[in-house]
């Protein structure tokens, strides 16, 4: 480990992060409800604990990629940790760990809250917590590269580790221009939904947050209810906008490069919309009597099915009134979350699809045992490393399901509650069934449990092995005997 | 595919299951109790059946991986449907799903009942029920090879296909003297058990039946209540061979011909040893105060976590009473599931523990990627090949998981109700929680649930590859394109 270049480049990030609370800090200027010192003091903190770390120089540039893991799963729980501040010092929490729990969240696109009292924030901390949202969803060190200058070899091993799916593509020569290129998409589409909600007469603070939430796919309002009551129009434009920050964003570059055969010809696009299609058919079977009539029973299966299988986790109605099948579906989506490259998270429908087609090979490979078939996508193979890789890490998700369920049992919820909210949080959604439902929050479960689901959703974000790398003694040794 | 040799096969089989059925039809005539033309007729449509799949003369002998699925399964199909034949003759059922899925529990040793009358069947026929748990436990195919000549690449192709477990190893050179082998060390066992529940006061007929239901970790009994109110004698003994039966039998070949280093550096026994003592002392310090004493509760916490690991399905006591916590545990061990090369389901101990060091070889590549190191299990590099195989199976149970969950969710019951009972039928467990706990049956389900949880323990048993080849239209092709 190269310790001195970890905690220098660390320093930087807190300093950008510092950078990050401007806004916040102006709008609750803006307000004027006290807010003011709260955002100032976190600044200042930030920024000073950011400012000590630059002080260590690094003696050598060796950054592979155990440094690329370590650095990012250190980034991002300094950032939980530290973007709680604003929630303590404003008093919206007394328990910093459930201050860490919502800042967790929300970096993670979660939205999962311990919140009793949403409605009652001042702007800028309300601001704040959506904010964390929009920036955690395009992922922190990716926005980091796109304003700092990093050797090349070190921000691929960033992107590996930040960036969701089971494999990295640059979309330009550069990765500082394809962090700005995908920055620039994401800031548009979220601008885009802002100006449709504002047609629907929604206020500019609200509008813009909700979009900013959208487009992490985080699902945090800023008034208690969320979109339960809204108007149909304001949640059908959601609905399309939740869709489509679940998709791949390189697809949106190769529209702007007019490459429309790519996205055509996209399968994880094809299985995305196809599983979405199919889901909406069953749940719209499955509610239809609950409803006035069947344009009702499309409407919010539609909006509710997206908001699960992109992660966001909005609800239009009380999802957990539908029936037992129909929150089958929904615990399914969650685990399959979105596309790759997206802002979702789930284990991503491109390794999903990759473990499908994995069964028909195997299958092949067992009936006729001297044949050899790659696994196509796309119409190209794909390398053995990566659908080990997805297979590694189809399991060590599933163990950590367990294994936080069998945690946050002890707090004694029923276990479609404790199944729900480790889905919900490892799987970056926010809501789940029964005490966790989406008209309820997670206030009342214990600290214990709290921590638990927080280190998922951090773990879940980053799927799985930074955080994971933070466990290991090996990670922290100076020099690994076998490098 | 090799039809005419697959029918001819499983004609034998058919036939050899007709003779299986006479013990029955003894003791129906010994009790008298007017099933003894049920078992006759049965026997006599089992022979025919047989008989006339004896005709169709096998044209060459070209016998692949492929045929030996196909064989397995088919069979353990028919046996399900022809095995139900005793319950729709004596009345015991009218639906002839009922009979089936009942059939189906036994053979794979599930040990799930939708029989409301337990105590009033007639005594060929409770010792029909308990006595395809034992010929299901050890595989019928195994018993087969045991008494019939086979060829030496057809009965590897067959054992692949039946045993489970993540790879097959033979004992000795021919595979018919290991299946006599594995079958004496079968029988001995049960026979010490049946001695030692006499001793306890049991009756005869009580002491075998529970003594074959133990060794096929079905968990069938001729009462009601099972072993709920049973002496703590009894209890404890079927505690001791419940776990006996769950460990992989060759360990007891080893002991046989006193190579007891084998046994000693088994990683699998290790593992399997490990997770129960570690169950037990969970449940124990969680469930202490529902009971009188310390020693009651680690008598029931043994007995519940032995007969759930085990996957054989008794009950001391109701563990649908037991918190959360204790019942997330169960949940787990029915995934986990005793030893490779036992008579218990569910994933087994050794693909847990290959998984697992899955992990940490995985993360010891992503931090260093030019560092390559082979998985090994007891001292000994585990091939590729295994490895990926165990992988898209735990890939494919997961998915069949949902999938099931999905179907059954239909019926309306709650999740927890719903999980669990895919669980305790994929895993060959028996009972589950809620409405389908141990003191509740599965007779309340609607037909199609009944439908997708038989399929669902053939599928469990066989480890899925089997039955899915059923499935697929390549598999009926006579010759395919690719061999």
């Amino acid at each position: 480990m190269n310790y001195r270049l970890v905690i220098n480049l660390l320093g930087k990030i807190l300093l950008i992060m510092a950078a990050l609370m401007l806004p916040s800090l102006f709008i609750a200027i803006f307000g004027g409800e006290g807010d003011i010192l709260a955002m100032l003091y976190s600044i200042i903190i930030t920024a000073g604990a950011g400012s000590l770390m630059l002080f260590v120089k690094p003696k050598n540039t060796a950054f592979f990629a155990k440094e690329g893991f370590v650095l990012v799963a250190l980034a991002w729980v300094s950032m939980s940790l530290l973007g709680a501040l604003p929630f303590m010092f404003t008093g919206a929490f007394t328990n910093y760990i459930d201050a860490v729990f919502e800042t967790a969240s929300g970096f993670t696109t979660t939205g999962a809250t311990v919140l009793n009292d949403i409605d009652g924030l001042p702007h800028g901390l309300g601001f704040w917590r959506c904010f964390i949202i929009f920036i955690g969803g395009m992922g922190v060190l990716v926005f980091v590269m796109a304003v700092l200058p990093l050797a090349k070899e070190r921000s691929m091993h960033i992107m590996r580790a930040e960036v969701p799916g089971p494999s990295v593509g640059k979309l330009v020569a550069k990765a500082k221009n394809t962090a700005l290129i995908l920055y620039a998409i994401y800031l548009t589409l979220m601008l885009i939904e802002t100006v449709l909600l504002l047609f629907g007469g929604m206020s500019a603070y609200k509008a813009i947050t909700t979009a900013m939430s959208t487009a992490g796919t985080g699902g945090y309002m800023v008034t208690g209810l969320g979109l339960i009551g809204e108007s149909a129009y304001c949640q059908t434009v959601c609905t399309v906008f939740m869709l489509i920050f679940a998709v791949n964003f390189n697809l949106y570059f190769y529209i702007l490069i007019r490459k429309l055969g790519l996205v055509v010809r996209n399968e994880e696009l094809r299985w995305f919309l196809g599983i979405y299609v199919l889901a909406v058919a069953v749940i719209v079977l499955n509610t239809a009597s609950m409803y006035k009539g069947l344009g009702e029973a499309i409407h919010h299966a539609a909006f509710n099915a997206a908001s699960i299988y992109s992660t966001t986790g909005f609800a239009s109605m009380d999802f957990d009134q539908w029936p037992s099948l129909s929150k089958a579906v929904l615990l399914l989506l969650m685990l399959c979350g979105g596309c790759a490259g997206s802002t979702a998270g789930g284990i991503k429908t491109s390794r999903v699809m990759i473990l499908s087609k994995n069964i028909r090979n195997e299958m092949r490979r067992l009936a006729h045992p001297k044949y050899v078939q790659t696994l196509k996508v796309d119409g190209r193979p794909v390398e053995d490393a990566v659908v080990r890789a997805v297979q590694v890490y189809f399991f060590a998700i599933i163990a950590l399901v367990f294994a936080s369920v069998l945690l946050i049992s002890i707090n004694g919820y029923d276990l479609t509650t404790n199944i729900s909210a480790v889905f919900a949080c490892i799987f970056n959604v926010g809501p789940g069934f029964n005490a966790v439902g989406p008209l309820c929050n997670y206030a009342h479960m214990s600290n214990l449990s709290k921590l638990v689901l927080t280190l998922d959703m951090l773990i879940g974000r980053l799927e799985i092995w930074p955080m994971l790398m933070l466990f290991v003694p090996s990670t922290w040794r100076r020099r690994a005997g076998f490098r």
